[in-house]
């Protein structure tokens, strides 16, 4: 009997994503749905193809109230550790395919306090830099700067205090304590900060004539949250909020969800060229232990986690993806070519990145949520 | 032996002060801190005098500061319960009074919000109408608009979040779970709201050179509230707050807190002359039973609430108090009268406040903390 445990802070065992979704009571995305969002989205999703994305809750319900004509929006979040990483990037994937598709607005939270308060080694001013650096990162990915709202809890505080202290009139500590892992001795704005986290569900309905449909895209840890705030925003009179939720990206190194506590289990934003490349050499494949077992035998691409990053990220193409696998699996890439072409791929996309956020640091206002 | 408790909340039994003082650990105003403070302000003043504000947090210290040319500034709040009363307006006149003799600029607190998380009957609109109206009942009493600030928690959010967020990371649930009353089904907004609180203990010092040093009058029933702010703000750099702290207004009924819960029992800001005339008329004296054995027998000034309205707010100048008491007690003023004269000076009071009131409409934007 296989155990596993997922929490917003921590994963341990190997996670079975069915018995998961059971366990959370959150549908799997089947055939049929997908079909049908790729209809209405006009072209397949990469991610929820390949089962990444591979859960919601009320999916189904957000495109009948799309094609009611009621849009939808998407909320997200940015939470600065330190740097962001690839992993980090999942879901704004997710959130700019929405936009380009279905014209969605998409509300990003920067809640750099919520870091301030629990892990306590760093600065509100120095998170609220990192946090800037964040938002550049997150606007390069491509989002029209016209539909695409960055907010923070404390420079908009002037709105959100008061939509989160709606939220926390519905919410006791009894609720959320055992769910979060809060004890007494948590500090009382650590508590507080899911009502600011709850406020992204509705704040594109806040003001408007009628409900505006949400959707968030997220990792699959995070679904305890928003439990929490589907029940409240409801009490409020607004729209439960859909989602769609993602596995874990594994690390470079294989574990299942990607730690940034061991820097070479990631790749970060802002690794230089040796960095990746150093990464790369040192990352988990699924090869045999010699060349010549390799080629004689072959390899697993689903245990190598270079195969993996194309899978999550680099390789949207099926095609070439299937052809990067294969190549695993009949022998002919070895491990050092298969890393070295991989250290370029993860190269080119990084430097691309920083000349797309340097472009954008002039301009990054126009993205901020005006308060 | 005598049982009394004093919270927040409750107030239960014959308070023996000198007691809670020393089970509060505050310090008692004897002669000598009086007359210094006197000294300093160029006149005395009649509620610390009649020991109405009679204990204190650090005043010496304050005063030191005040010497050596380091002004301080005065930090009170508005809670607004329905409407307020003379009872609230306690603080108030302590505030103005250190305004006008020590040209101290005053900060108050409007937390609205709080009420919506505690109470739970109004809404936040319904209780920022009635906090609109109590700024200007608080400006009413004459405060300078050049010194004096109102400042609300969610209007002024964008200020005031970033500062409880600083605050909050110092408070566990456990060190206020017990001092406040809280249990795990209180909400999470009134959980947090205490690091709200806490920032007008510093609001006169950020983003100041030097540290200004700040003084709270309140009712000695509020003083746990500060007690965890003085330890947090200390370690956020900034002055712990001094105190000035009061006994309790006694009810029109006698009752030792003033409860807003028996309309009866106060007078509010908002009553009619006829409903002023009617609770002068149901108050409790310290008269016999019959005006025959008034006249014999006298009676007791100190369980005459009306007498005791005078003292706390009404008779200002000593002279004349003890002449309104003497009559009291030697059986010459009989209850109809006392209570006549009563009524009288309530609606002289109120009809003046309330043209006050009407004349600051206008300009109460002038008293506004801009954030």
């Amino acid at each position: 009997m296989e155990h596993f445990e997922v929490t917003p802070y921590e994963v341990s065992g190997e996670v079975n994503y069915e018995e998961l979704a059971a366990k959370f009571g959150i549908g799997v995305i089947d055939k049929r749905l997908q079909e049908r969002l790729f209809k209405l989205a006009g072209e397949p999703n990469f991610l929820i193809r390949r089962g990444i994305y591979f859960a919601h809750r009320d999916l189904a319900w957000l495109l009948d109230q799309y094609e009611k004509g009621n849009k939808f929006y998407v909320y997200t979040g940015i939470a600065p550790s330190g740097s962001m990483t690839i992993a980090h990037l999942l879901s704004f994937t997710m959130a700019k395919w929405l936009q380009d598709r279905f014209g969605a607005e998409v509300y990003i939270q920067v809640p750099y306090e919520e870091k301030f308060l629990v892990k306590k080694n760093k600065s509100l001013e120095e998170l609220r830099e990192l946090a800037m650096d964040d938002v550049l990162n997150v606007a390069a990915l491509g989002f029209d700067e016209k539909k695409t709202k960055f907010f923070f809890d404390i420079e908009n505080a002037n709105f959100m205090y008061e939509q989160a202290v709606r939220v926390a009139r519905h919410i006791t500590f009894s609720t959320i304590k055992d769910a979060f892992g809060f004890t007494n001795e948590t500090n009382i704005g650590a508590i507080f900060y899911t009502s600011m986290q709850a406020v992204g569900s509705f704040i594109g309905s806040v003001g408007k004539e009628r409900n505006v449909p949400c959707i968030i895209p997220m990792g699959v840890d995070q679904d305890v949250h928003f439990r929490v705030a589907r029940d409240v925003v409801e009490k409020l009179g607004y729209y439960k909020p859909a989602t769609i939720e993602s596995i874990f990206m594994p690390g470079l190194k294989g574990q299942q969800k990607m730690s940034a506590s061991d820097p070479d289990n990631t790749v970060y934003l802002n690794d230089s060229r040796e960095t990746v490349e150093r990464k790369a050499n040192r990352a988990l494949t699924g090869q045999q232990s010699t060349a010549e077992l390799q080629k004689k035998y072959g390899g697993n691409p689903d245990k190598c986690a270079v195969c993996q990053y194309y899978r999550f990220f680099f390789e949207p193409d099926d095609k070439k993806l299937e052809k990067i696998f294969e190549a695993e699996r009949n022998g002919s890439m070895l491990a050092g070519e298969h890393k070295k072409h991989f250290a370029e791929t993860v190269n080119r996309f990084l430097e691309e990145h920083r000349k797309k956020k340097e472009m954008l640091r002039g301009r990054i206002e126009k993205f901020m949520l005006k308060t």
